[in-house]
């Protein structure tokens, strides 16, 4: 009996202590791509539509509970680590009105993807399942629970690695962990009985329960078995996130983005990326970053939660957070841009310039080493190499504003808050104190003085030291008798 | 009968669109280490010394003929996709009187080899071949063409996979769609026909045609299949990168360059290295770059279109483009040569600097945070940390010479155009405004004034927040009284 | 007879040239994982006891020694190549009294472990050993001599490739080179004859020696076949290099360290992680670098001889180099500390920032574009962006001395040897050339002159120019009328 409108809740298992991680976190919360293990089963929980997602914490609880305030899910407290069976009823009684199928993820497998569960839940629900298994099929599925089938195709029970014969041992399907029960599966947890060698109740002993009520257990195998692989050291960690950066990197590929060495190539699930977009090697790209067509990203950078609008480079080893880079505009190398960044078209920064909290309008230039902080510059205007916006007096950060076509020599220094009016031309080396108008210029420098002779006496004085570092100051000496 | 100076005609197919690139670049456009894939054929045209070669274009012709512009080729246009057979027609149609060998490539092979084809050619002629296949052989071919061979070895025909027999499919010598064929293939050609299911014209057709005339077909077999792999979409546009950087990496190794992480080493064809030269891991070297022995490239340097001198050591980080580097100078890390430096024997370039059209002679140092644009230095000048050299006056860039022998203090600025003759000082924080004799010292900076009690005032007006943010500081405060 | 007191001597035989490596470099002094090869052979030989370490050299044998001078170890020149034989026996004849266990080790097999050694030694002398080979196992061993075994499991000779019958080449037990032998070692060896075809002295050759002595010879059996790998050439050379990266890659993950990509992650032997270390892609840790609990190292940084407190956070593209980094501590991205550096407690450095000799006390901030050598600074100092110490006058580095609670405005340079007082306060573009007291404001830089209305005097004199470059320029121009 089909019934796709019956609600669907979650129950995440992620108690585990996960001691071979060797770490102060918990199993869980190690990050892949970016994400905690266990969000990424939230993550797939929500995009099933889960009406409730109840997460079951035990070890490093408080850090679990956390990390996951903001998600919406429940959570319930394993107190004692009594087995897989024990920490699903704690999950259970957390739920509402249990009259719904029940899916049980983990919290310590992320490749699993969403597509995957709803094809799961989709056969399960067409066929009016009962209990059905997410199993997998390995040459050699040494270590797993394997799956046996009787004639008729229907699962008949889950055995062990060490309880099985060598006929069941050949067998290559192994159980997942992931199942999918109709509405029954509280209420029959609660028999589960721990009458074992371990004194452990275990989550598989459900199906000898369902099958007991004279219900059919089935299962549902996976196509590729590495979705269901689960990280227990750091190792596993780091094979996890290769696996699943080859996957988003194959799937940007296939949409028409160039990666020129896929395996060096960085890029979260939360990114997007247009068309004829190039990465270059050993780019990072993270968080909310949103990709325009016609991109070009240089080797070795690092672009996080930012925005690139249509035909912008951003050159090698440029690192950027919460910036927006305009059509068309170029980046780099070297530069530093942080929140808060806005540029607008055609916009230039160069090498060593850092902005924040800058807005710079459409054709600005920032060429060299340079820092732009809390301020705003008009269209056209050239920042001279080596200009600073001193936007910090020690307590408070100022604001300061530039017009468009502004001319500001190199090695200025801008004393916030500062107004420079459009047109406004400022001598390189000045320090700007005052605001200056439309159309003035300021300068703000010292004047020179120049004292000829002066290098004979200041070097004659240190003549040794020059003679034996410096043998072309040592013969000019010389020569000047 | 052999006759190594028949001409060579070489007619290139690059007409197809690609759609499963996904990409507004016509497919053959698409890069592989650094150049298009269709001028990899015709640089191994090139190379073979052919007389005429003809690129066939079709999808993005306009795009795909602006790309080879300047490189001596004749283009024909298909204008209708009508196969193979038709495309390679069209290319024929534009050779001149029709006396030679023609030889078949594609725009999407690149890996291919112009010691492989010259091979083909050899072996074509030493026979006095007329129909020559360059075919591959794999343990499972399924997908290409096959080679049927009679028993005395010649070829008899080439099946599809699609109308292969199970033996057939058996068959692991497969059809590179690469052909040297005699003068008259031209002829031939225009005997294709399309009365086929798909209606289209195929160039395989000419094996028979060629058959049909009493003449013989053979094959060449390639050592190395991957050879003729050729790239459908990004992903095996990425493979195609990797073996590529793979054959190139393997050269250097065995000519004694030192590769750290080889994988992660990016190295145009166009490179030449020294011996005992030093690649650390993720570096790229591009276009025409040339290293003497025993230079040493620090990890994830770029360097593009530059020449390092013997012994030069650039250390990680550093970008360079168009630069050249003395014996024994050293760069970096984070530093950035634009075209047009020349650093002469000795010269000590830091972090954070950038050069462009700058002239340094042997010894000069530049150790932090400096731009050095359009201007020449003189020998075992010391250029100070922060200095500028202020180029653009808005409009133009101005030249300025600074002599040998030169100190210039830290964070001065030289407003170009600018002579510092020899043996000059500057003063830090000077912003030189008037040219400096040789020997002399010029100062260009405001005079100190020093306000006691000043702090006490200032911190004592704000401070809340100095309590807040600088808790050493409030409790100065509080000692003041 | 077990004898586990007997001395050990160590005899690395390094005197091959190692043609294929095409380098003027011998081939035991190329580096793997930032050691020479016979340094590896060294430094087992002396975690093992050694009494006595002889390194035989031969080509560039002065080089070597050179290498090793610091060592401790003994040279024995082996002027002519005559064989592994006459090696041995070269650097035999260089051991003092000859009464110990001898054992055989190359300058070219960098993998092999100490811990498998002593297994060796142990395995020898626990049986009372006279001759043990250290064998391996391959399923496909062509190209090594092979361990013919008799019925009774002692080893009966060896046999190499070219004179093996076919049962022997299907033999998987094959012939590592090294070898422990006893006291009687130095006198067989003389022994050893050159009556062959290539007129050489194989050192193979003692073990019939040894056995018509009446010693049984055994051979103790690698776990790990790669240990005994050598390099020929470069390539052999990067693949140890790999080999090496990930045995070591794999331990610090084993002990909780997050490796993010550990493809590209280069750590040398001689660096400690501490538990929850995170070390993002493309990191390199060299020398003597420890690293605390809960650091963070960012992509692409390359951190060498260096100490990262806990909880430090090194951004990514930072270069440290013999700096100390406290607790809490920030650094980077784009930061570069050079030796001398000691950074306490929640100090911050940012980007473009470089500091040598630089001691900064808690709490300082250094965000932007600075250079500070040769200076120390007090607590809760902050250093406005583009400061620069000038340390330099030309032929000296002086010392500088900053207070606490100082506020250092943007674009200030302090020129050495400068004291400035606990909370004092510079103006942003000050040259300091004067000490600065406790609680005082120095000012020092020019006076701000604002001239109204020259931008249209001046770029109306280049106003051709501005209409192409500067459109918006041009507009206000023009409307100045």
């Amino acid at each position: 009996m089909t019934d796709n409108n019956r609600p669907l809740d979650v129950v995440i298992l992620a108690a585990g202590q996960g001691t071979r991680m060797k770490s102060a976190l918990p199993k869980v919360l190690h990050p892949v791509a970016g994400r905690p293990m266990v969000a990424w089963a939230v993550k797939s929980a929500r995009e099933l539509g889960a009406r409730n997602v109840v997460v079951v914490t035990g070890h490093g609880a408080e850090k679990v509970e956390a990390a996951l305030a903001d998600s919406g899910v429940t959570f319930a407290r394993q107190d004692q680590q009594l087995g897989t069976g024990h920490a699903f009823l704690c999950g259970v009684d957390a739920l509402g009105t249990q009259d719904a199928d029940v899916l049980v993820l983990y919290g310590d497998t992320p490749l699993l993807r969403t597509e995957t569960l709803q094809a799961l839940i989709d056969d399960h629900r067409a066929r009016g399942g009962a209990f059905t298994i997410l199993s997998g099929e390995l040459a050699d599925a040494t270590g797993y629970g394997r799956i046996i089938r009787s004639v008729d195709g229907t699962v008949e029970r889950i055995v062990e690695q060490k309880d099985a014969t060598e006929a069941e041992r050949a067998v290559g399907e192994f159980n997942s962990g992931v199942y999918i029960m109709d509405s029954r599966a509280p209420e029959l947890a609660r028999l589960i009985g721990n009458d074992n060698k371990a004194g452990e109740y275990y989550l598989t002993d459900l199906l000898g329960l369902y099958r007991a009520q004279g219900a059919q257990a089935s299962a549902f195998k996976l196509t590729d078995a590495d979705e269901v692989l689960g990280a227990n050291d750091r190792q596993g960690l780091a094979d996890l996130e290769a696996i699943l950066r080859r996957r988003i990197n194959r799937a940007h590929m296939a949409a028409g983005v160039t990666l020129q060495a896929p395996d060096t190539t960085h890029i979260e699930d939360t990114v997007t990326l247009g068309r004829d977009v190039t990465v270059e090697p050993g780019v990072m790209l993270r968080g909310q970053t949103r990709v325009a067509d016609g991109v070009t990203i240089g080797a070795y950078s690092i672009v996080t939660d930012s925005v690139l609008g249509e035909g912008a480079m951003i050159k090698p080893h440029s690192v950027l957070e919460g910036a927006e880079v305009g059509e068309g505009s170029d980046v780099g190398p070297f530069a530093r841009l942080r929140p808060g960044t806005q540029l607008a078209q055609g916009v230039h920064i160069g090498n060593f310039v850092e902005t924040k909290n800058a807005r710079l309008d459409a054709g600005v230039k920032a060429g060299h080493l340079a820092y732009l902080g809390d301020v705003t510059i008009g269209a056209e205007t050239n920042i001279g190499a080596g200009t600073i916006v001193a936007n910090f007096d020690g307590v408070n950060k100022h604001q300061s504003t530039v017009g468009a076509g502004v001319f500001i020599g190199s090695n200025s220094t801008l004393i916030a808050p500062r107004v420079v009016g459009d047109a406004a031309f400022i001598a390189a080396g000045s320090a700007v104190h005052d605001n200056v108008p439309e159309g003035a210029m300021a300068v703000a420098r010292g004047k020179q003085r120049t004292i000829e002779g002066w290098s004979r006496r200041y070097w004659g004085g240190v003549r040794e030291k020059v003679q034996v570092k410096l043998p072309w100051l040592a013969g000019w000496l010389d020569r000047q008798g």
